[in-house]
């Protein structure tokens, strides 16, 4: 495997940080998570955008190379290892710097780019997940945004991982995550929709969550279909007592879900519909 | 420099992790900061038990080395930069794993250690510091540990990095943190403390804060002395009108503070007596 360090390709095994990397150190850093098909990444442009985000809430942006550039890197670490189809995460860190916790505003940045395969996309292709997802509500919460933002992506994914750690020892594969006032926000690497009597609801972006790519992609066919869709505060009961359910991100694409805390889910017609559609704008784009 | 990566002393530049290092991807790790007075550590047993703790709370303490090989690391790495004192910082992280955000319970981990020379320690050396400190209250919050658990040391600390970021153009040094609740907490990194009408404060422990050590060992001077002492849930108006303020940490020892958003403090008795008091342990137990 051929990872992407500081501007050059290298092989993966010499793909490395310095110990005093603030992204080590600290988790002083962002990501994006890229889904690649066909050669060209899908959604470029909201990844991209939702990267500068993040350097600005760390207070780095400045040091933000051209988008281009950063696609090309993406671009090139792909083609280096022969991947049509492939995950993609492209990183950009505060770098190494002279003091302690007080950052610089001067930033040599560490961007890193490391990639795997994944299978065909679209509606020729197959999905990454064999099943659908079982949920499990989380005891940890969601960190407010008061003390990080969560709308932005960075190295910091503590939180998601305790959550994902309670589910040791259960059948469970994602971890559904409510804010300290028992909302319900999403799960450690997904955004979560539900339908209820027909509406397609899905928390809304003012609460803890981050608003995923794959989430935005879906609403937005959702409305382009005229279903009925909701953004609002739920709760987790709200959720286990949905018609149907899915979570979404950008490797597992439309995922149904078929438990929630051990109750049963059906996957119903919605789901099954927007997985056809988003299937269908894959293909339509890239292939 | 030498630093001290999975078991080897390296030159500084090329001590490195892999860029899958979930130190790296996440953060995903916990660390000590430590002190080094004439060659030994300082409250070395504090300092284990806090990382085992630490390990605890992120699941991976099975892997721990042993205490006294961990603390060989840290002195290898003070002797063969020839310190006498010195800053180390101790950090271990759940290493390189397949897969993406859920941990494997087979951990290879990841240990560095990483040092600077500090100037001599107690009575007859001088402090890390130039001047007191300059505090500010940050807008930032504490993270809650219900979503993080406040008492583990990790490599996610963002939070701190927020905080501090909004001293930007202001000559605050420090910034201090409310937990959600508006309850004072601590600095970004560092713990503090105030006197009111003769007693000594400090947030307690059910706040979501890092105990540190050099907290700790300040109340037992304290309550050694027959000073009174005093731990609760307190304001940020409560820190500002204080008589006298101080903050600690491992490299700052004993702190004074002359500043509070804007308030002038002077630097009072007990906060000289117990910085006296501090430099004279460290004196007779290690020069």
């Amino acid at each position: 495997m051929t990872y992407h360090v500081d501007g050059r390709l290298v092989p993966a095994s010499e793909a490395t940080v310095n110990v005093r990397d603030r992204g080590f150190l600290y988790g002083d850093g962002v990501f994006e998570t890229l889904r690649v098909y066909n050669g060209d990444i899908f959604e470029w442009e909201s990844h991209a955008e939702r990267f500068a985000r993040s350097l600005r809430a760390l207070d780095f942006d400045e040091a933000m190379p051209p988008v281009d550039d950063l696609e090309q890197r993406v671009l090139d670490t792909v083609a280096a290892n022969d991947f049509n189809d492939a995950y993609a995460r492209v990183s950009m860190t505060r770098g190494v710097q002279a003091g302690k916790l007080t950052p610089d505003p001067r930033v040599a940045p560490t961007i890193t780019v490391i990639v795997d395969e994944l299978p065909r996309g679209g509606t020729g292709g197959e999905s990454v997940w064999d099943d659908p997802a079982t949920l499990r509500t989380a005891e940890t919460r969601r960190i407010p945004s008061a003390a990080i933002p969560a709308n932005a992506k960075t190295h910091n994914y503590l939180n998601g991982i305790l959550a994902r750690l309670e589910l040791e020892g259960t059948d469970a594969d994602e971890a559904i995550m409510a804010d300290m006032d028992g909302y319900l926000t999403e799960g450690a690497t997904s955004n979560v929709f539900f339908v209820d009597g027909g509406t397609l609801k899905t928390p809304a972006t003012d609460l803890d969550l981050l608003p995923g790519v794959t989430r935005g992609v879906v609403l937005d066919i959702a409305r382009s279909e005229g279903l009925p869709v909701e953004t609002g505060h739920y709760s987790i009961p709200d959720l286990r007592s949905a018609d149907e359910a899915f979570v979404t991100n950008t490797t597992w694409e439309v995922r149904p879900v078929t438990s929630v805390d051990g109750t049963d889910l059906d996957v119903g017609p919605m789901t099954r519909l927007l997985g056809k559609l988003f299937d269908e704008r894959v293909e339509a784009e890239h292939y």
